[in-house]
């Protein structure tokens, strides 16, 4: 009992005074990552009694960065932001630690107790774990591209298009990605080019039908971003015609890189069997190779990265967490 | 073209004109059931795009009868009603073909067409099949208990709690649904016995809690009602003590049993591989034993039966049949 006494009463950001973890303390669970997985993790986890921490360096992941969001079930049209916000809410119910501001660096675990090592040089003790610390934008590993983002080279719709306001941009990536971002700036830029490195666009048709609403875009279908040139900021990009292998380049303000996802399991070392991607094998349980430690959403090899996915996988890894703990006690 | 059009626009119960199937058309994919994952599914191919037709008998399924739902992510506290509400407000967006007054009573398969029977003799053919009939009630299977439901036994208490008030209940099992059950009860019943077969209550040490706020109740662990005892209505059951073997009395106005759930996939026969509990078996995709077929929700295999879980898996399912269509067109 003086044991939960010792976490206090934490809400999410708006409490200043966050209790830190306490190293002295054998964890129930501690759940890495604070996106749709993660939060929902932690209130199943809570709900169950469970002595929980939480720690996440972004809170509300990749949903922060979504703009429209028309296919979480319960709200016909909500910004990301706003689901974030409600989400939170369910959270600062519970009683939990939290830290928002360190990076795990590493997770090593021993029989029945996994360590949890920040970069700071904590290292907090847990019984189980959740693994649920997303994915992040994926490159294209081309000439330029590093060396321009900032000054041209974008990922986030959301946040840059405003920057675009009359000019020219490319998108790369034709998936649902892509199509998104396209009606993020088809209505305030001049012109739009959606390139796609198959000879077919992937997205959702309604999106397709949506961008079709407008006439200031061209796609182009069965190409590849070769390079990206400019000095200070982004002025051409070069492409290549995948079917006829012609060069061409086009005169751009801007491109935005819509080709998905990287997991961010790389604190993982060789700890948990990974597929070639680099997301962490589970099964329909969230189990990974490690008996007890878990992991859901987009770090994973769950099928489809959907807001209700992430969440629902969250769920399942805080239930098969707390079924470990009980048989395991 | 034409054939779109023979959809119609139908909202789901407001609109008195539902354009019903039509036999002639081969639909890309037909939804079996209106729950928590039917409707997502539905949500998810039309934003695909694909001729969709859903066929449920209780839209809303299991939600519509859970009373605060606080495990929802994006509500805190929600009643089931008003989600489901959302949940079809988010459905009629779309042009979809709509039954929601037959009962589907066989699924036959033939290389890439399905064939679903209905009770009025009519057979609809669709491309794919995402099962989504969800779960009801299970029984104890002991004397009485068929002869008095309706007359004391009960399973819903979103339903039924107002019939009892200042009576005795018991409720049957022990688990979230059997806790669940009790703090709707306890505020208005005069007693309340808690009946648990296993040595032990199961459900989430939150609800728990909530319950040991009141003193109007009795629990009883490593209990099975054997009998169920009353003329015209429930007057007792009779309780083994499974440690010692001793049976008591109880008398009681209402039983409520609170002991899980049984999948709703008779009508399959044995057209799909079926676990020993009779749910359809998934893997991680919710992929079936036949290619063209999915299934989704507590009617499955998927671990746990909560509603972010069903909706989920209902979009997941549309997102592999989308996938299945694609790649076999």
């Amino acid at each position: 009992m003086d044991l939960m006494l010792n976490f206090g009463i934490i809400g999410i950001e708006k409490e200043s005074k966050i209790i830190k973890f306490n190293e002295t303390i054998l964890y129930d669970v501690i759940i890495i990552g604070g996106g749709a997985a993660g939060l929902t993790a932690s209130v199943y986890c809570m709900r169950k009694g469970l002595k929980t921490g939480i720690i996440g360096k972004n809170i509300g992941g990749q949903i922060t960065s979504t703009k429209n969001i028309e296919n979480y079930m319960g709200y016909k049209n909500v910004e990301g932001i706003d689901l974030v916000e409600k989400f939170k809410e369910q959270v600062k119910q519970f009683e939990i630690s939290y830290i928002d501001d360190k990076e795990v660096i590493s997770l090593k675990n021993e029989g029945n107790i996994n360590y949890i090592e920040l970069d700071d040089g904590k290292v907090y003790r847990s019984k189980t774990v959740i693994i649920a610390t997303g994915a992040k934008w994926r490159k294209l590993g081309v000439k330029g591209e590093n060396e321009l983002i900032g000054k041209g080279v974008a990922f986030c719709t959301t946040c840059d298009a405003p920057l675009y306001k009359d000019k020219k941009v490319a998108i790369i990536g034709g998936g649902n990605s892509g199509l998104e971002a396209a009606l993020d700036l088809i209505k305030i830029v001049e012109k739009l080019y959606l390139i796609e490195y198959d000879n077919k666009i992937k997205a959702d048709e309604i999106l397709v039908k949506k961008l079709g609403e407008y006439s200031n875009y061209e796609i182009l279908t069965g190409h590849q971003v070769i390079e990206i040139i400019g000095k200070d900021k982004v002025e051409k990009i070069v492409l290549e015609n995948r079917n006829n292998k012609e060069v061409d380049r086009l005169i751009v303000d801007g491109v935005f890189i819509e080709i998905g996802l990287e997991p961010n399991s790389e604190f993982l070392g060789n700890l948990l069997e990974l597929d070639s991607n680099n997301r962490i094998k589970v099964d329909c349980s969230c189990k990974t190779s490690i008996e007890s430690i878990f992991a859901a959403g987009d770090v994973t090899t769950v099928p489809y990265n959907q807001i209700i996915i992430a969440a629902s996988e969250g769920a399942k890894a805080a239930l098969s967490a707390y079924n470990y703990l009980t048989k395991s006690e």
